[in-house]
């Protein structure tokens, strides 16, 4: 396989697609050696992560062209930067929902010519792929439906408005009965966005659905964390990672069927004492901020120092597919509300307070038999840097190892942060 | 009485206070010198200046024990960090109201020993004068009003609840009705918070005296701002920047009449045309994030660069004191329905979208007969920094010289700031 990954290229469909084509004609060249550094070069991977290999070739290609097939025959398709974003009611009116925060380093430039330098990467990174065209998956979207969750976001789409038509979901900052109230409301305010593009409304039927079929998309994942949890891990933690983030493009059924396919193979290994590490590896577990694709920065500088990352507590991991949604409402009415308590369970810290993500972080830790955390925060994302007082304190005061670390996409502080992940892995092995 | 001013102290209450009496019984040489420096060497002040001169004389010792002396009667007392927490309810009380944003770079390094140091200034310099027990005003509050303006405000008030008292109004993101009706909501228990303290209801009299007095003190301050709009100026940006510092610790009575009787004497300084700089003197409007006292830093830098500032477009400026709340209510429901909009009409960067504001700061720009725009940035404040973009885009289309500043309160880029400045102001002078 390794030999043979190639990221495709197809110049025809994003020429279709309005997008700069000779820029970013070097992009799956790029992305096929990276890749094939960071991933193939793994040992003993699960021969299931083939698939999700496939994913990454068809990454700009044939999943662009399903998507493109799609919104042709009238389906609509949202871009979001955030799991507050309720991608059921998508897919209850038969679109699609494709996550856009950015993780990559070459956009950011872009962004910076109109944005400040001194905020959010992830931010910078998805603004500058729609402001210098180099995303098929911004130029494929109907719309973008941002949110209110960071001072960078909230500010940014503004100006993302003049790019693509962006609208903005409040999330409120506290979890009281009138924030809920409120939330509904920005809930059914979202199904009506969406139904504008169908010409259709979504009924009960149609919302059960896309309820069911995220619901299982999210438990998929769950197993799959469960089984990775496993000591020694039977799958890496860019393996992880890398599923997680194909969770924000791909087609739910069929991701789900392949994490399955996949699990069962984790099952075996686990049956037969097959791991991708010794027991004896240190494991880590990540909180705080996402990583969106191709942002492996971390993981890639953790399991290159001999630790191997047992879980995600972010927006890319746990905070994505912990909660499920209950199912058996009786109306419409219900189903919004489920679905709306489902989603205030997610623990951001955008919330105040949120103390519930600690007690989460430490569940966490001890489900994934971590011997240590090291807290992500991307650069400039105040709401996690602050609670990461907290959080290290809660461990602290447990005897866990942490280290927090704050990074962007840039390549330039990789060596300093691989002598730091050094270090903590030595305290750790003690 | 320049060379008679000087900051008093009083280490014994201090003492009872709580404070960190060493530590801190060098600040009062410390703001008599810097006060001298920058106010006292001003040329032709208006000889009403006196009352705020010794404002600033009794700052740690004077208006604190009147406060002392209120809260030992009963009275509550409240310290908050932003415009959008309802003094008048306070006031309506019985109690006092007092600004706690921080403005001095003495506290910041208290903050970053807890705090992320890529945070506001602002923010760090409030905590770290609570943590390091160095403002007197931050020991005699019964409480403080935080919101969530901003992620590092939010997220910091978790953590200044240790220290003290510290609850938190939501500020929606949005300005709809359902935001409205959030609001509103938030406004009766900020009420009902402040009634815990006295342990009296505050009635519809009391509400309506409150507003009454918060009324007749912003509009005193719209007075003054029209008269300093006047060309050539009849005070310093530097004098009304202090003013606008004093009306967030002073009692509110008795700071309305002395800036009365300062626009009286501004009144006949016009008539008989005498100013503080000849009529060629370029014209500033600032911008941006609020200054809190002893943050005199971009003015002075201005000011010394042979430009006045004409307006301050901020929360210490027009944001705080431009729109009264509309009097003659007929029930206490009316009376907070009224009051809350009159405080949404606030255009913070923190609401999206915000673009108010962009016409505000053009209307200002007008009115004060200014010649260009300074956008004034506290380090790292995203909202601020962003909507900068359309700031400038709106003046350029307008031909409005602008010029966009990122700072903080240390005084290592002073010199930097000087040299943009000038040129600045020598492109105005053209």
């Amino acid at each position: 396989m390794s030999s043979e990954f190639q990221v495709k290229s197809d110049p025809e469909l994003w020429e279709k697609l309005g997008m700069d084509v000779p820029r970013f004609s070097g992009m799956p060249t790029m992305l096929t050696n990276a890749y094939r550094g960071i991933f193939l070069s793994q040992k003993n991977r699960p021969e299931a992560m083939a698939y999700f290999d496939t994913m990454v070739e068809n990454i700009h290609t044939g999943r662009i062209r399903e998507i493109v097939d799609a919104k042709e025959s009238g389906k609509p398709v949202i871009g979001t930067f955030c799991v507050y974003v309720p991608e059921e009611l998508v897919v209850a009116a038969g679109g699609i929902c494709i996550g856009l925060c950015g993780g990559a380093q070459g956009s950011i430039a872009d962004a910076e010519k109109i944005l400040p330098r001194n905020i959010c990467p992830m931010v910078k990174s998805a603004f500058g792929f729609k402001v210098g065209k180099i995303c098929p998956y911004f130029q494929v979207v109907d719309l973008v439906y941002g949110e209110t969750t960071c001072d960078a976001k909230k500010k940014t789409w503004e100006l993302l408005d003049r790019y693509v038509p962006t609208h903005v979901m409040e999330i409120p900052q506290m979890k009281r009965e009138r924030d809920k109230v409120l939330w509904v409301e920005e809930v059914k305010e979202f199904k009506t966005a969406v139904e504008k593009i169908t010409g259709n409304t979504t009924d009960f039927d149609a919302i059960a659905g896309g309820i069911r079929t995220i619901n299982a998309k999210r438990a998929a994942l769950q197993r799959l964390n469960s089984l990775r949890h496993h000591n020694p891990s039977p799958i890496s933690g860019k393996d992880m990672l890398l599923i997680e983030q194909i969770a924000f493009y791909d087609e739910p059924v069929r991701f789900a069927k392949k994490v399955h396919e996949l699990c069962d193979e984790l099952d075996r290994r686990i049956k037969d004492g097959v791991a991708v590490a010794p027991k004896s590896t240190p494991r880590i577990l990540v909180s705080g901020t996402p990583m969106a694709l191709p942002n492996w920065k971390l993981h890639h500088i953790i399991e290159s120092s001999g630790a191997v990352v047992v879980n995600e507590e972010s927006c890319i991991g746990t905070r994505y597919y912990k909660d499920l949604i209950e199912e058996g409402s009786e109306n419409v009415e219900q189903q919004l509300e489920r679905l709306t308590e489902r989603y205030m369970k997610i623990d951001c810290s955008c919330f105040t307070p949120n103390d519930d993500r600690i007690d989460q972080v430490i569940r966490e830790y001890e489900e994934s038999a971590a011997e240590g955390v090291i807290d992500y925060c991307l650069q400039f994302c105040h709401t996690y840097n602050i609670e990461a007082v907290k959080l290290r304190e809660a461990c602290e005061k447990r005897g866990i190892p942490f280290m927090a670390i704050e990074t962007d996409y840039s390549p330039d502080d990789v060596g300093q942060l691989q002598t730091r992940v050094e270090a903590f892995i030595e305290q750790i092995r003690g």
